[in-house]
């Protein structure tokens, strides 16, 4: 077994010719392959690769923040957990992610599916593109993946399993809990925010006693709450779609942790997308029939979820948790789905706070995201930031007072009806 | 090295023999060493043996529970998570467990600190016997495993190469999960209780919805709430005392879960003890004071425990979780003080309903407590049970209504005075 190099287009070849199922699924001489590096991620190499019949995606970790730089090393077992997550999720989410044809674990290589003509989710937001499949394929996903990888659905043998396989991928998950939750609260060298515009906000969350208490009262929910495999980066950058197909990728930073974070990001990033039409829209209102789109995308996430969710449950035979032999009767079924509703509503209030936590970060901390970088004009995005900076505050500080998904587009358009 | 087998006396005198350290201890020849086999707990061998000079206990765990027979296997790896506890345990609250001497993980054999004129804390309760360290040095062992292995304390890395060194302990968990959280609310082969005085409270258990419900939410906590590593199985036979010392022993069911659980443990235990003074005392109301003492010594446990666990949070300066970089004015550390005392009271909570959980456990499931067996009518038994039954219920679905310990306290009472 070679050791770790990192490659570059010829040495891609090079490994698929010699990965009988990859070459012949990609047809004719390896010397005709065309290779491109696509990787616009903040830690991989990623190449496409298009043989005489089809193309496969090649992602490499590499040793390092490919953002930063050398200076912040970074492990490729990284790459381990993002396979295994995949392997995971493709059980019980199937057609939903990328499939995987090759695994290298010394190589921190993951040769899989090139989907085409699929676009990054965020790109089709800035865009102003519908897509129907979306809202109910990702909570196809989310149901699917969080409830069966959790002890509602399986013994508490498999889950501890899971629980130890997991459990080293602990740089990934620092990466997190720093710049998610810490360092946007603080001062930090890392962070970035739209200057001067934002500085005033930016001084005033550092500030600001509550939202730091509830940020971090949700930081040890994620350090601490061992409830399902999660994705765990599941923002619209990790989701890839066509108006037919839906697929999430990129789950590196897979590992045993609080269900609502995966949920949350989603519906963080969805309002993201929401205060950013703003700087994408040709004229003022312009894109508001989007808009409306998009916050009904988020509620459709949520109630399909918890619909699904809770459907699973009521189904499953055999979790370790709440066994549905001690719940015959018709009290005990019927005391269970109260259960079940308390479950889901402590589920709703951790969505609502990691939502608003990952909106703060983007905005705030070191990684930011394209639905707002993309607009030129930094006055104008800073307008769109301070909004949803405003709206992510009431989610992170109040999550116990909205009563569903649809008092939080109510509260995101007052937030946007509001002020400058 | 050689495979595992169960020692006899003699297997042990050749084994501590070959440990240069454990034979000076003991001193003079092997073949003069005393040596008796005293387990009386439920699943290992445990020998005292007394050499010349000193003595020493060896534990050495079987590969099946010892209350119920070979049909019922179990690893020896306990021993390893009961030796690797015990190590982290005395790291943090030094002179609160027995000293090791020596470890074989392959013969799952623990040479460790004789201790004497030590009794069982269960024993001394039966006996009426005051032991005025057990509060303050049980709170101490409490605040101080518990706050020091969570991400309170440390990194989210140690946090988290912890979870992955207890993850294995799976057949242990399940043992609590099944006899504590299940079996005592179903119809199950091993469950015991006093009947027939008692069958009517089982069934009704049976039936009980709320109950049910309630005690599955623990278990859920239990299963899947990683705050901090538990010593799993702390009861009154846990704990070794006399009236300058205390110890506790045994944490086999060592695992990283809910802090709740350990400090339960001991309130529920206590609440037992409470109970069943009625099959000891002489005549009625001979123990009268020796019950209010057993409440108080309940109250101290959490209030001491509460009162350190608050300072060693107070004083932390390098927890992952709520890093101390963030709260630096005034506000921030009012704010931090009032999210302490939300944490606590959580805990408490938490606590409230896992003691009650281990008392019904320990009167309708299969293994029982000495302070009631030991009582020789099983109708008078059955009334004891009968009483600490009603509270138990009352602290595992109404948790959240009690104030503090003092309420706990005045509900024992108010149960105990009412009824037969």
């Amino acid at each position: 077994m070679a050791s770790y190099a990192a490659v570059d287009g010829l040495g891609v070849a090079g490994a698929l010719a010699e990965i009988a199922a990859v070459r012949e699924r990609l047809g004719g001489e390896s010397s005709g392959w065309r290779i491109r590096e696509v990787g616009d991620g903040n830690l991989n190499l990623v190449f496409i690769v298009e043989g005489k019949h089809e193309g496969v995606v090649v992602k490499q970790a590499l040793p390092y923040v490919r953002l930063v730089g050398e200076s912040w090393p970074l492990p490729l077992e990284r790459s381990w957990f993002e396979y295994s997550a995949l392997t995971e999720q493709a059980r019980h989410a199937p057609g939903l992610t990328p499939e995987v044809f090759h695994f290298d674990r010394a190589q921190a290589m993951i040769v899989m599916e090139y989907l085409r003509p699929h676009v990054i989710m965020r790109k089709g937001l800035i865009g102003g593109i519908r897509y129907p499949r979306f809202a109910g394929d990702i909570a196809e996903f989310l149901a699917a993946t969080l409830f069966n990888t959790s002890a509602l659905a399986g013994t508490a043998a498999t889950h501890k399993a899971r629980v130890e396989l997991f459990a080293p991928n602990t740089a990934l998950c620092k990466i997190t809990e720093d710049l998610v939750f810490t360092d946007p609260y603080r001062e930090a060298p890392l962070n970035r925010w739209t200057r001067p515009w934002l500085d005033a906000e930016k001084q005033a969350f550092e500030r600001d006693s509550a939202l730091k208490v509830a940020a971090q009262a949700l930081k040890l929910k994620f350090m601490t709450s061992a409830e399902a495999l999660i994705h765990g980066d599941l923002h619209t950058g990790s989701i890839m779609v066509t108006g037919e197909d839906t697929r999430v990728i990129d789950p590196e930073f897979a590992f045993i942790g609080p269900m609502g974070f995966d949920v949350g990001a989603v519906i963080g990033n969805l309002l993201l997308a929401y205060f950013a039409q703003g700087g994408h829209e040709a004229a003022p209102g312009a894109r508001d029939a989007y808009r409306q789109w998009i916050l009904g995308e988020a509620e459709k996430v949520w109630s399909e979820f918890h619909d699904r969710f809770l459907a699973l449950w009521r189904a499953a035979p055999s979790g370790d948790a709440y066994p549905a032999s001690l719940f015959a009767s018709d009290d005990d079924r019927a005391a269970m789905e109260k259960e079940r509703g308390r479950f889901l509503r402590a589920l709703f209030e951790d969505t609502i706070g990691f939502a608003g936590a990952k909106m703060i970060r983007r905005i705030l901390g070191l990684a930011h995201v394209e639905d707002l970088e993309a607009i030129a004009d930094p006055e104008r995005r800073a307008r769109c930031e301070a909004k949803a900076l405003r709206l992510a505050r009431e989610l992170v500080v109040g999550a116990r007072g909205f009563s569903g998904l649809a008092d939080v587009s109510g509260a995101a358009r007052a937030v946007r009806a509001a002020g400058p």
